[in-house]
């Protein structure tokens, strides 16, 4: 008895994740394959099929009733295609319409992975019964989704709660977006590493200038390492603050590889949110880690699929 | 034949203004209070109660359904309280249940000033009929409300879209509100004059230091005026691509006073746009001065109340 499955897919720069999904958020059935991200558009779609073909083997597939996909972003929620920067082959790609050939026309909804992991921490994580939340991932880059009114907030396109690349430093560095001082250009891995080594911090004999390995030096009492994440907690201090002082929201969760390190992150952005957090009904902001695990984009994949499709 | 009319209240630090607004959006009948800022929060109260008790004596009160009120803030939608900066006799002062008492129990909705502008511009401005909206009032301060989804976002409390204070310089100067680097501290008008001043701007005879005055130096073509206004219009360019970024929004609609320098502030603030509404779906934010006039407080709050009274 498992009726009303959906077909839930987590696209990413690195693998294509598929599961059937039941309405209590269980993985029925599994599949994956590496992202051909160099590839052409149509070889990367192929891999796609694939992950659906081994799904559609499972005696469950007659019970799939949509489709929810999580992709990298850009998306086009409007338009059903994608343009994940780590993804070349695909710019303005029709990922919708593929998908809904290689499923016997089931319904489609597209959100960002930002958008999904939100959807996932609103449904069964640390956004659960929120009205207001911004749910982010802190990893190689940084990205994120809303829960607004009580609902999933993907914007008309399906990008809402892009904080990577909102500016906290007008006059600061340069970012690939093309903006300037994004939250990601300050906070993502990379750019902790990157700042600890311009500052003088030297990994350890296995040479691992991770973001991990600077957070590992600033546990162990590296000043510069330290330095390095109470910048990123700062910045992403004042992207949260921006977002609660814009929308209202009772708790930021924060996610990814680069909350991984624990307090050497979280405490200096608690700090850094007490100054950039000062209006009343931003005061009472709570800070939490992700709950979600690495399912997070299948379940949040499937639950965007169940709160948009009726709207 | 002016069934359904709204009490509409406009609450600020000058004036506390009261209509009976139709649902053409028509001012029926008006009253005016100076706003006694400095004295006692229960004479603050009765200045609201004698504009009530005007609009109460005219004929058409009796068509009277609700009230709504705009109120400068910060203000608790939820607790039905505000706690106006420049009234500081009220503070978490129960202005609703003031208001419900004089008004013989009219149901009463409340929201913070910006957000009743934008509910203004969206019914019957430059934001109307637009899905996502950042409505914004530069003037003294900087204030905004937004609409999502083709809806006001008040947020819970009633505050949402302040975007006077989200910090786009987080190594900036320290703001009034505790904060640092917020919008307001860059682009206010005070602000552009501060700085003008302090690069070495002088007024001319009339000893005018006002953003007014700094405007028309720099329409002259004062290099110093000119730089301030282009560094207000920086600040706002990137609070403007970050709500942009966060929530997805069409237009940002600019109003107030030193939106009035037209484009002194325009021109500077489209330009810096380009360069921090980067990512696809931000692209093609417009950028459009406010429409409503000087009664866009009344208009709003009265509109405010019909979008709302409903959730």
């Amino acid at each position: 008895m498992h009726t009303d499955l959906v077909v839930a897919l987590d696209v990413g720069g690195t693998k294509i994740a598929g599961a059937l999904v039941d309405s209590g958020g269980g993985l029925l059935q599994r599949a994956q394959r590496p992202t051909p991200a160099r590839a052409h558009g149509e070889r990367v779609l192929a891999a796609v099929g694939e992950v659906l073909d081994e799904l559609a083997a499972s005696p469950l597939w007659p019970d799939a009733r949509a489709v929810g996909i999580g992709s990298a972003g850009p998306v086009d929620a409007k338009a059903g295609t994608v343009s994940p920067v780590n993804i070349p082959g695909w710019r303005d790609y029709p990922l919708v319409d593929g998908v809904r050939e290689r499923t016997g026309g089931l319904p489609v909804t597209l959100v960002g992975d930002g958008v999904a992991m939100a959807a996932a921490e609103h449904w069964q994580g640390a956004a659960r019964g929120r009205t207001g939340a911004l749910c982010m991932v802190v990893s190689t880059g940084v990205g994120g989704g809303l829960i607004l009114g009580g609902a999933l907030h993907p914007g008309p396109t399906g990008n809402a709660g892009h904080i990577g690349h909102i500016s906290v430093d007008l006059d600061g560095d340069s970012c690939p977006c093309g903006g300037r001082g994004c939250v990601e250009r300050i906070a993502s891995g990379p750019n902790i590493s990157r700042r600890a080594l311009a500052e003088g911090w030297r990994p350890g004999v296995d040479g691992d200038t991770s973001a991990a390995a600077v957070a590992a030096a600033a546990r162990a009492g590296d000043p510069v390492a330290t330095a390095s994440f109470e910048r990123a907690g700062r910045a992403l201090a004042a992207g949260i603050a921006a977002t609660a002082t814009l929308v209202e929201i009772e708790i930021a969760v924060v996610g990814g590889g680069v909350a991984k390190a624990g307090e050497v992150l979280f405490a200096p952005l608690r700090r850094a949110l007490e100054e950039f957090a000062t209006l009343s009904f931003v005061r009472g902001l709570e800070v939490a880690p992700a709950q979600m695990g690495t399912d997070a984009g299948l379940i949040g994949a499937a639950a965007a699929c169940w709160d948009l499709a009726g709207r």
